[in-house]
């Protein structure tokens, strides 16, 4: 009862007209992971980052645990609300700022869309690369509070490498700036950049000014289908060592293309851009030699856009068709080098047989960021197995010399695998900087570290 | 007598074949900034981790301030000595591992020189970007603690953007890994990335692994000039625009022209490079044809690598050019808003004749990265002036929406100035952080924060 007083305390101080009403709290449990989550005791919508100051101020000095949220579309959990928290969603930051064409950047609040920030820039003849599968719902705050990557951070990068400069409220409710709106900044410890990925559990992030860059003029694409994995492997291992960079290097195994309704062992989906349309057919046209030369037995190009969405539609339809495959499903975010990824390809295979559960694998190829997704049925009593063959793939990764989590982030899914990839040492001086920047422990308690 | 004991103490741990010779001290305390320095009480060279972690161990017991020291090239003072404190140097940390081709990557040693990096990276086919203009003395863990840049940044980031994982030893000697050496990771707050730029504050670097990029087969250079500053912020706003990326918009102005025999109010220095020469050639051309629209009066291209060179020597002469020009100097390291680089040229103008001071002014001006150098006669009486035309430079920068440390660091120099550029509860934060990894400050104490 006192929590609830507590809670409602922290709530009122967002103002009237920023409370979520109790109807409509279970909407704020869960984010897109499929982990446990609760409905929370309250959930708050500042309009500004003082609201956002008042709610952190109140919950500091009331102990209460505070859930960031944006778009609830993670992966991992990491806006998982819990029995004893409030809930903070910054969706009504929302406002963009004029694209600053000259000096190549924006400013949005925690709250835009990817997507429309996409479109801000387009719409000004620039570019946002940073593409989340999840775009048209994540939010800026959530891609740089995990530092959100997606198909075509090959070429370009992940969301850290577009942050120039971030305003965040402090666990006790302080508005500050850091960073420099500049595409250079050494001026002190580069406490931005750590505030890029680390969930929610160091500040709350409301508004970032974001690096842009010239929009491509041209955009082509290509699937190339192989009958080995070790094949599509050196035909990604040779485009990387060419030279040229594709936008996006995505690869799709044989489980994948059956529940797709394709055939082969393994599929290649690669998309060229560039500032003109003469060279980015030529480079489309030395992809395929390499491809071919590689040994791509099926090779499809798409020289208008239409028929580069088109390539990209079987990539897109791959949640529904796992979602239609199986009842419940894991979703891992591993990154391992480029060279293993055929090794991580063959291990996730012999994973999946070792615990009869079907374990198709897409990713980034490009990047070694493979998503391999363990399709079960928790009624058939298949959790625990699905739980072990994850356990098993994530073990993979690191034996491989990879990561456990590559543009999802830990949240509450991986966080107990966290110790296992973290250096011991490291991970003590990580506690030590979150006990430094969150003294009472109240921002986003349970996530990330262990 | 009791802090000489202790620092002996310290040095000791090193191992006897560590510890410099008392006669060679003096060469320990400064770096290349001019800034103020003394001979240390002791100095130190490691052969490797183990011996840097046991310095730090007695050094944390002894509470025994330590300067982690590289090529000793920086700007800042960030590696000077004082008359108290241990230089803990990394340059026998030279170690430069296997290029790791299928991975794109490679392990150096902190005291591995850039240089020799880049030419580990080239004869295996691949490229290390960042080439600070100090390359053939910095070495990468210098790089790394002060997110070095250079001309290249334009196309291809600061060294921030290639690092993957680092070793370090935390302030009370214990050896530790963060990172991970793959393209994405988001495993945990990023600590790798806390320590890129942190100017040995937080933890001593002792190995990085380096991401790497497909070699440049082709490279190609011009020199435009243009009778005023205007035209010359144009046409780089104008190439900025266009979609192209050279490697390189650098900016000299009429002072550092006249200083290296030149004529005209500004010269941009531009390079292309690529994966072809056809391609290259088709770049240079096209950034021709813009420098051409935008009122460049003189164009001059190179075709060859020797060309290049010698497009380059005249922007290298330029710190040989400043010495000859006067006896002492101040070197800035501002980054404005890329629209802002003529704002900027024209108020360090300004400021110069208000202090009756030469301030030529180069820089890389795509990214609106500024290198004005404040030339005085200390023994005529200059150095208040000089020191005023400083401050007016760094108040400038931050007036026009920059930084008053874009690829240098904070070290002592920019220090005093840091309160002004960096928000007071971020500040806070950044203060908070060092305590928290660095208790007993002993870790480069009297740098960075104020």
């Amino acid at each position: 009862v006192d929590r609830e007083h507590a809670a409602r305390e922290v709530a009122a101080a967002a103002g009237d007209d920023a409370v979520v009403p109790a109807r409509e709290l279970d909407r704020y449990a869960p984010d897109s992971s499929g982990a446990p989550s609760a409905r929370p005791l309250a959930a708050v919508r500042p309009l500004d980052a003082s609201g956002v100051a008042r709610v952190l101020a109140a919950a500091s000095r009331l102990r209460v645990p505070v859930v960031p949220a944006g778009g609830r579309s993670g992966l991992a959990g990491g806006a998982n609300a819990d029995g004893a928290s409030v809930v903070l969603s910054l969706d009504r930051l929302d406002r963009i700022g004029a694209v600053e064409t000259g000096n190549l950047r924006l400013t949005a609040g925690a709250g835009a869309r990817t997507c429309d920030v996409q479109a801000a820039a387009l719409a000004a003849g620039l570019f946002y690369p940073p593409d989340p599968a999840s775009l048209d719902r994540s939010t800026i705050g959530g891609n740089v509070a995990t530092n959100a990557g997606g198909p075509r951070c090959f070429k370009y990068g992940v969301t850290a490498e577009y942050v120039l400069a971030l305003e965040a409220v402090t666990a006790d409710g302080r508005i500050f700036r850091t960073g420099a709106a500049t595409r250079k900044n050494t001026a002190g410890p580069r406490l931005a950049q750590l505030l890029v990925g680390s969930e929610g559990t160091l500040a709350v992030i409301t508004e970032a000014t974001l690096r842009l860059v010239a929009a491509p003029a041209a955009r082509l694409a290509a699937t190339a289908r192989f009958d080995s994995l070790e094949r599509a492997g050196a035909a990604v291992a040779a485009v990387v060592a060419s030279g040229l960079v594709p936008s996006a290097i995505e690869l799709l195994d044989r489980t994948c293309l059956e529940l797709i309704g394709l055939s082969g062992d393994a599929m290649l989906l690669l998309e060229v851009d560039g500032p003109d349309a003469a060279r980015v057919r030529a480079d489309l046209e030395a992809l395929a030699r390499g491809l071919r030369d590689a040994g791509a037995d099926a090779l499809a190009t798409a020289s208008d856009p239409g028929a580069v969405d088109e390539l990209w539609r079987a990539r897109r339809g791959l949640s529904d068709a796992f979602a239609a495959a199986a009842p419940d499903h894991l979703f891992q975010d591993i990154c391992v080098p480029a060279a293993a990824v055929p090794d991580a390809l063959r291990g996730i295979a012999v994973i999946a047989a070792r615990h009869g559960l079907a374990v198709p694998v897409f990713g980034h190829a490009g990047d070694g960021n493979l998503h391999s997704t363990v399709l079960y049925d928790a009624a058939a009593g298949e959790a625990d197995a699905a739980q072990a063959a994850e356990a098993d793939v994530l073990r993979l990764a690191l034996e491989l010399g990879g990561t456990i989590a590559a543009e999802h982030g830990v949240g509450l899914l991986k966080r107990p695998f966290l110790a296992r990839a973290v250096d011991p040492v490291a991970l003590e001086l990580m506690r030590a900087v979150k006990a430094a920047l969150d003294p009472n422990g109240i921002l986003n308690p349970g996530k990330v570290l262990p």
